[in-house]
């Protein structure tokens, strides 16, 4: 019998803001992927999950390259989808941890379009980041009639201007990239006050800052998410 | 010694979508607000967490007009703050269930302006509908350096509009208000077959639809979500 390949949000950090879908799912595996970058993403998910895991899980380690060139990043894609597949075939449960929910921002979508369609999925979505930094603060990410945009910081910044000249509440994923031209964005359009930037959410090492030196001394963690709200924080 | 109040989001719809967190949160409540709103949203919040709330729990229902009037609004957020304020400092836990995550349109943020300060306050991220409709197709919000917006629909949909001017992805809440609108705005746009809309997302009533004309006839539920992906579905 075949088994399947199942997509599991593991959430912001915090390994109790697991689902208990997602804690089924997990003590039910038989092997685990882990992508393997240089930003090491995979294995803070990884972590967040380690108390559910199952002790004689099989790890497949698989390089999923982040560069430039699309066609070396497809290569990639396509020869783990047929490693996964193997495994799937073979009756093994796989599963893809992915940080937060995996329907945004995360490795695991890129393989599924080269999966053999026979192949059973799921994917069990989770708390994102952007959710529990608003929590963390009692702050409503969005209320009534008001929209919001989720950006992720480029260099340059163009999207995130794009996002502000629309939106009145806008969350700005890895603002590491570029903290220092955030920094002159918000302080141009007098937000400079009105942002929470916090690493690590809901996990023992969080940090929180509102105040823009944060962002000019450019020492922004990885794992950080930015909230603007035009209206203010309170 | 004081109680506290606590914000829950309890997911989309299936209760094993509810994170471990909230679960021992509920489970440790002693009182439970149950918001009253001619939409009834408060009651499937708690029909989700069911199975965790405790047998002999105190369920507090309070009125929360939604109605175009500020001030009448206003007046009961205000009313509402004070009577959870005396069950908070009569010791008790207090709990207020939202449906998907408490900082996304919900109910419980016009609280807490209204509270003492000295009340102890936490907020539980929850899954969102939007995070589950995208993890139900197996389909990615957002990808790489893509952006995504979320706008409720408003009668005549210059929101929305204006969203999918910006945006690849765009989550579209509320369809049921004006669906007739959106249908003309996705036909006018050439988006009538890159949408999937779907109702109580996650529960044995789930809805799925890509169809245009399930938009057309106006007979979408109240509890659905939509997204728009501008690349299509695939």
């Amino acid at each position: 019998m075949s088994g399947r390949f199942i997509g599991i949000g593991v959430g912001p950090g915090d390994p109790e803001l697991v689902t208990v879908k997602a804690v089924k799912a997990i003590k039910n595996l038989d092997v685990i992927v882990c992508p393997e970058a240089r930003d090491g993403k995979g294995s803070f998910a990884f972590d967040i999950a380690k108390g559910y895991i199952p002790e004689n899980v099989k790890i497949l380690t698989l390089a999923f390259p982040m560069v430039h060139n699309r066609d070396v990043m497809e290569a990639a894609w396509k020869k783990n989808a047929k490693i996964i597949e193997k495994e799937v075939k073979a009756g093994q449960n796989v599963g893809f941890l992915t940080l937060g929910d995996p329907t945004v921002y995360s490795t695991y979508m890129y393989i599924l379009p080269y999966l053999d369609t026979n192949i059973p999925v799921e994917t069990i979505p989770g708390v994102t980041s952007f959710c529990t930094v608003a929590a963390s603060q009692n702050l409503p990410l969005v209320l009534w009639e008001e929209s919001f945009g989720v950006v992720p910081l480029k260099k340059g910044g163009a999207a995130v201007e794009k996002a502000l000249d629309v939106y009145d509440n806008v969350v700005i994923m890895k603002p590491s990239h570029d903290a220092r031209v955030l920094a002159e964005i918000l302080e141009s359009r007098s937000l400079a006050d009105k942002f929470v930037l916090i690493s690590k959410c809901s996990t023992d090492e969080q940090q929180v800052s509102t105040d823009i030196k944060t962002l000019k001394e450019g020492s922004v963690p990885y794992l950080s998410t930015l909230v603007v709200k035009r209206k203010g924080l309170k």
